[in-house]
């Protein structure tokens, strides 16, 4: 890059260089094909980010990702059946969905306790967990964390503070040791949810 | 993806996921970066891709990109050294750039000769390289071709056309055999530079 006239190009190299996945090199083969396919990519990917930055927003109730204040999972009332599905993050609820067995509502924690980071019940949405589980009549709590240590350590973080009050139980054996949700085909998904145990 | 307002985002995903480089699950993780970090990244990146859209073009005289018709390189007469250096497009540009030796100016071909793709003469800028030699003072053509068996056929067409009316050199050997330009370390592209031979 050394054309004067090339900073706006320049800029938005930069700005793709920092997206997970992308590097410096990738990032310039991503701008130069989106130059080459201006009107067929490149302005509709632009038009698309604009809309998405103006309307994406956290769900107040569950942290999923929509376009309104309450999602579209949590506003639907025949997801009302008692089952509360505990995830990391949206991806893995977009796993979930993906699968498509699973029914219920979700809870999105926003990442897992970690002494190492410094990440407490206060900085996920924990005590939020605990509240829904008392006010949304909620029978079943299914802990659908990572088969990771920070993941299941917050399970049993979890499991502690919700004891007595509700049905809990956890994916079954068939999410490897290690494994991501994200990273699972939909069938050892869905096998996982119609095995889950109480835990 | 399940959500019935998430059709934006499900917008948004679909089109990342079609960048080089990117899959579905890796433009998933770079949506959610982006919703997360909206007002650091995602708002700039969609300002930064609408002002691409709106500005970029391929300079009509070389083939490089840049935001008016003439590129910077070709506007900037103190480039106009007698030595135009050949590349196989704008990526293969830019790392000579970096590389920092050259001092002339160039011509992005848009590709490679494939008798496979049925690419010929006509569908790259050789017509065009042919006029510019005629017509700019250019005392030298670099090739600075890939080094791959297209590379090489198309480096090969070009030296039969231009043969006898002008001093034409290609790289160095410190090119590997196979390897392209935008894959190298600067220092291996100014040492194949300057130690470039005459074909
Ligand atoms: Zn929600
Ligand atoms: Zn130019």
């Amino acid at each position: 890059m050394a054309a004067q006239d090339n900073s706006e190009i320049e800029a938005l190299i930069a700005l793709m260089a920092k997206l997970p996945g992308l590097g410096p090199r990738s990032a310039r083969r991503a701008v130069l094909h989106l130059i080459r396919k201006r009107a067929l990519v490149l302005t509709p990917l632009a038009d698309a980010m604009g809309r998405v930055a103006e309307t994406a927003r956290e769900c107040l109730n569950c942290g999923n990702v929509g376009t309104s204040d309450i999602c579209a999972l949590c506003a639907d009332e025949t997801r009302a059946n008692g089952e509360l599905c505990v995830v990391e993050d949206v991806a893995d609820l977009w796993a979930m969905e993906r699968a498509g067995v699973f029914k219920g509502r979700y809870h999105v924690l926003g990442g897992t306790l970690s002494a190492l980071d410094a990440v407490g019940p206060e900085d996920l949405r924990i005590p939020r967990l605990v509240d829904r589980v008392a006010t949304e009549g909620v029978n079943e709590v299914i802990l659908a964390l990572n088969a990771t240590i920070d993941g299941q350590t917050t399970a049993h973080y979890i499991a502690d503070q919700l004891e007595g009050r509700v049905k809990l139980t956890s994916l079954a054996q068939g999410v490897p040791i290690g494994g991501e949700l994200d990273y699972l085909d939909d069938g050892t998904i869905s096998a996982a949810l119609r095995a889950r145990k109480e835990i």
